[in-house]
């Protein structure tokens, strides 16, 4: 349901026409995933669960249509010096493998404590990476002296319209596979993901009941919403290496347009869920996409009977580092 | 190819015509499950790989095929007491969980050493639990005491013609999802899932060439198909949990007729491929699945440049004890 103060102050690029137009830019590059169904966790949430498979997108993350869109949105002559980021994961290795489709080369910023399957994926991609301490304010320095150094495009990993409007392709596709859901979980971290869902639904399906699961660890979207404004002094601590970013202005300004309700969830509840995923599910997925399966699991009275749309968003994880205690 | 010294006596049940009556009597019990790829895979391998994603079956393995038609194809008579068999773990698991979909009681025997995921399961499908050595000849004689005292009735993990059949709708329904592959390989341990491959191949794809994945420490059939004889007395020592059975004496018949190929994999190779399809597949797979893409990478000169059908017999792992170690 809309938000009463709606906002239209976001970007005109963040309509749906931008979002078809991502598809259309991306869809040689990214696949189209699968939903994937288990009887066993429908049985055990009274609902019906309906998984959005974006951790078999190529690079192991949706993170590679915002990527792909930013990239295949800008003119040649700025893809000149290459394309720069920061990001302690997903977001550098699909801007990684956008910049190696496109022949050009990536800069990566990445903070210590990455997970290593990550950067292993992002060396592996051709990417140049700069390590820079675990940081916002480091984050953002290091790409301030590259920019000058390199003469790069900075791609942001969710504020940028482009980037939104390439990760709002995965709403889009998912209504078209399952167009009868009557509630969708994303996960929240910058809120690329999440402002795209918002954009999508608000377009093709207004009633479409959005909830963001978030780390009570780094539940600053949670505290935003509630507010009404911007909440900046969050100090992440949360075991979702991919949550752990400040959602961003103009994913703010959409989801509360919107009237996103954000449900956070412990660490703990997180790595129950994850270990379902994995023994039910039989999928590789990282922390932050269980999340919204620990969602469903703590607030159940909002999902019961109903038909729930839930983006599993990744599944790069260390599987010599797995955070899995006896069950 | 079709072994020169083709023996044609195999029970007159394990027919394709009886694999299609299986096809048909267990369609409502289990799922027909995806074909997964993944290119990085493919770019490994320099083959085309079509995996049968059977870890997704109810149960977490295609056992459940067998045993659903097993169950299914006894008179309701034999059912009064229950059936009952031995199994370090699927087996046990499907027939546990065809028995309550058909209101009966299954004695199962479960060695010491079998994987708690899949001991847990078979509690919570409902089944009576017998604990007994590792051996055979243990198994054999509990399960010999348990019929006298039971009257249940057994289903053999994997000599029983009816289980073959029902493990055979693997392949069936492998090639009418993936016509064109040009060679296809399974896992062996007792033999039913490679004994039904190569009964629906000798009638629709005569050529196709069936490669047989055998862990080294237990590789009675590679023996037995070099011998042209059913080798007995090796004692299986193999990390892969479901492949230590000895090949039973109808499926030896079967795949010695038929020219299928053995290909021995170390347990080191075993999680070399189980790591990759963790990886790069984001599907939790169990050991004996991974020997499929071990064999693959091993012997790459017999899949370069062809589409090969691999089967992932099943995913059920525990958690807790994973085997891997650092890459």
């Amino acid at each position: 349901m809309p938000h009463p103060d709606t906002d239209n102050s976001t970007p005109a690029a963040l309509t749906l026409g931008a979002v078809r137009g991502a598809a259309a830019r991306i869809t040689a590059y990214v696949r189209v995933t699968p939903m994937l169904r288990e009887s066993s966790l429908d049985k055990r949430t009274g609902a019906e669960l309906e998984f959005k498979a974006e951790h078999l997108q190529r690079g192991g993350a949706f993170k590679l249509r915002g990527a792909c869109n930013a990239l295949g949105s800008l003119d040649p002559v700025d893809l000149e010096h290459g394309v720069i980021t920061h990001s302690s994961g997903n977001h550098g290795l699909a801007v990684a493998l956008a910049a190696a489709d496109h022949g050009v080369t990536a800069h990566i910023v990445v903070p210590e404590g990455a997970i290593r399957a990550k950067l292993t994926r992002i060396k592996a991609a051709g990417a140049v990476i700069y390590h820079c301490a675990p940081s916002l304010a480091a984050r953002e320095a290091m790409v301030t002296e590259l920019l000058g150094q390199t003469g790069a495009h900075l791609i942001h990993p969710y504020a940028d319209p482009t980037v939104i409007a390439g990760q709002a392709t995965v709403t889009l596709e998912l209504l078209q596979q399952m167009p009868d859901i009557e509630a969708l979980v994303v996960p929240v971290g910058g809120g690329g993901l999440a402002a795209g869902a918002a954009i999508v639904a608000a377009t093709l399906r207004p009633g479409l009941q959005l909830y963001l699961a978030e780390p009570t660890g780094a539940a600053d979207t949670a505290l935003s919403l509630q507010r009404g404004e911007r909440v900046l002094d969050v100090q992440p601590d949360t075991i979702c290496d991919g949550l752990r970013a400040t959602l961003g202005e103009p994913n703010f300004k959409i989801l509360y347009a919107y009237g996103a309700k954000a449900l956070t969830v412990t660490d703990t509840e997180t790595l129950q869920a994850m270990r379902l995923l994995w023994m039910e599910l039989k999928q590789v997925i990282e922390p932050s996409s269980a999340t919204v399966l620990a969602a469903v699991l703590r607030y159940h009275e909002y999902f019961q009977g109903r038909r729930v749309g839930l983006v599993l968003s990744g599944g790069n994880v260390d599987l010599d580092a797995l955070p899995f205690h006896p069950a």
